[in-house]
């Protein structure tokens, strides 16, 4: 007999139709029992009558249920299962590191995540997941919709070029390689090819932070593209970006932000006026950022603020100065309720300013070459950004870790399940 | 002045417009030049008569042009951009490793790679990868709309789960820790949250294979479903997902196979008969493959063959068998003009047959500890499949080396640029 979702019991009152799913609760009364099914479309009522049917099997345990679908206004969706037949699909589950069925997992950090397997079956959990799945959902369909075409880039490469202390090596073919911290040269190079890309991949951070905001592996949304004026109009791609990522994720019962048509844009040097700071400032201090999302909140309603011209020295070699106006660059944040949500930048695109800008910074040329020489070979005027998913997740539902929003987080001190 | 797409040029025949590409060809002739802009839409073609105006740069130059649009029948597109301004937006570029504007790049396979930032800008190039692109859309288009939940899983793993000698080590915070060779067990245990999910990302095999068919890190397309009655469902899923992937590469100019609604499905016995191939025989050889081709041609008039019952102890551990009939399994091959193009099975999915099937090999439980709780935890049937986009891509358009439909191979030999 085919198989009913949980969702579609209610078209088939009073026919004999099978339902499966996980054990959610069993409530075993005097003359009669209940076996809550749950499957991935909800939850679903039996009722039992047979004394000790439900005894040899405990929660989470999987079953088959054929059953007589009877309208009942109590029971979740209105319908319930008569004289089931309950087959067992898996092994009986005995035990059990977490009870599903309260409405708070209620447990600790290590135990959710030692136990992520069960965990993660909580509907609390369940849609944290959908949340991302939602929001990479929204992020594709926004740029596909733009002409953007997706790229899929090695994340093992030759030379650490971000910072040497914080790349993963990997032992290649007795050789040593890296894992890639991000996708940065190679999305630009293929700005080259197609104009328009963008990327979703995991990227590699062996930095030895032990905060509720870093991971050692997280999954980057990262866009490039070419053509530009400016980074205003990456901004403008980014603000549909992320605009879309929340219309996704409508309806999965979470409170979700308002991206306004234009979002409030803030100068560095104003920011930082307006967060009372020392104009000779060269970045933004938490406290800062804080006060820039209660004036954005105050003076335009939005969660939402676009902070550009950060000072060049205090970002990525690659970006792109503000001409005329030293120290300011091309180089901006999206912040969300007084947090950095996204960075991005309108980036250098002739090797001659690459070559400059190393040299300024006392950096060697020689671990760059094979990635610079693109620049020798014609690139337009280009930006992009990076959405740290994790991140973004965490700061739209407001989780206080990391690792909440992540299925099987990778740290310091976790490396499984 | 906004730009313009050369594809866009015949709607403003009479106007100024600016657009903006590559200098793909400069042809000087005694009273008039011809310049080729080359941007994401195509080409276009700009009237210079201005002697000189095209000598101090070269092809592959960035450059934007501001011309009036006269309609030429024998200019690409029907029409030219003539009383050209024209602006560099990169520096000159003086010397290119290839010629981008012939027709065929005629450059060999380590040029092709060496120089994969300017060599991915042929056309030829270019389509490979939107094809790549193709495949992938029309995979999460098929699996979207049949309620599957995309999944993001760890990349970094503490143990080597299939066969140590084929597995990257990584240093982990001064321990080590390993490059995933598949998402298998992560997206089986996230059929017990989802029930059907799907992944996309690199998977790693540090097997020393120097052939044209194999990658150190490859782009996994994979697929998992529960509450499946046999491996037959699973098998639908594929056939549903390949159709979807070959459609969304229609108009890129490849001559692409049909898949049919129904696949001829052959026995893995059947198969070895019809190969004449010795009935003992436990896996089968290419020259079987080659024959199970052509009969699925011949009889059917079908480019796809499904294989399913290969011998158990040929397939990974976790293939469920076909109860009472050993020595066969639920797994099956799906072959492509006579290659293996997709494996999928089946799954074990009681821990006892885990814990047997490990005993029966020879191997020890212990490493898989960690991934075999959850099947003590309750889970459904469930099987799925996993796709190598690169060599689906290589075997759609008929490559001869898998690094060709690639965008930068990793392999024994090579790990820049």
């Amino acid at each position: 007999m085919q198989r009913v979702l949980s969702s579609q019991l209610a078209a088939h009152v009073g026919q004999r139709v099978r339902i499966a799913g996980w054990t959610h609760r069993r409530r075993v009364l005097k003359s009669v029992s209940f076996l809550i099914v749950r499957d991935r479309a909800g939850l679903a009522q039996v009722v039992v009558s047979t004394p000790g049917a439900l005894d040899g099997f405990g929660e989470e345990t999987v079953v088959g249920v054929v059953g007589t679908v009877i309208a009942n206004p109590a029971a979740p969706g209105g319908v319930e299962l008569t004289e089931p037949v309950i087959e067992l699909l898996s092994e009986p589950v005995r035990e059990l590191p977490v009870e599903l069925f309260r409405p708070e997992l209620g447990v600790t950090l290590p135990t959710l995540l030692d136990h992520a397997a069960v965990t993660l079956r909580h509907p609390s959990r369940q849609r944290v997941f959908e949340l991302s799945a939602a929001a990479i959902r929204g992020f594709r369909r926004v740029l596909d919709a733009q002409g953007y075409t997706e790229v899929c880039t090695p994340k093992i490469v030759g030379s650490a070029t971000e910072s040497g202390a914080s790349v993963f090596k990997v032992d290649y073919f007795g050789g040593t390689a890296y894992l890639a911290q991000s996708p940065q040269f190679y999305k630009q190079t293929m700005v080259g090819v197609f104009e328009r890309v963008y990327e979703i991949g995991p990227v590699f951070r062996a930095e030895p932070h032990d905060t509720s905001r870093h991971l050692a592996e997280y999954v980057s949304l990262d866009v490039e593209l070419g053509f530009i004026q400016d980074h205003r109009e990456v901004m403008a791609v980014l603000r549909d970006v992320v605009a879309g990522m929340i219309e996704e994720a409508a309806g999965l019962g979470f409170e979700l932000p308002v991206v306004p048509v234009e979002i409030p844009v803030l100068h560095f040097a104003e920011a930082l006026k307006i967060a009372g700071a020392d104009p000779g400032e060269l970045d933004l201090a938490p406290a800062h950022e804080r006060a820039i999302g209660e004036w954005g909140l105050r003076e335009h309603g939005s969660d939402f603020v676009f902070v550009e011209g950060y000072p060049t020295l205090k970002r990525a070699f690659y970006t792109h100065p503000e001409p005329g106006q030293a120290p300011y660059s091309r180089g901006f944040d999206l912040l969300f309720r007084g947090l950095e949500l996204v960075s991005g930048a309108q980036r250098l695109h002739k090797y001659a300013d690459y070559v400059a800008t190393l040299a300024e910074r006392g950096e060697d040329v020689a671990p760059y070459e094979s990635y610079l020489e693109v620049f020798r070979l014609g690139m337009p005027p280009h930006g992009g950004f990076a959405i740290g998913l994790e991140r973004f997740v965490m700061q739209l539902i407001g989780a206080t870790n990391i690792r909440e929003v992540t299925l099987f987080p990778r740290d310091l001190h976790r490396v499984t399940p």
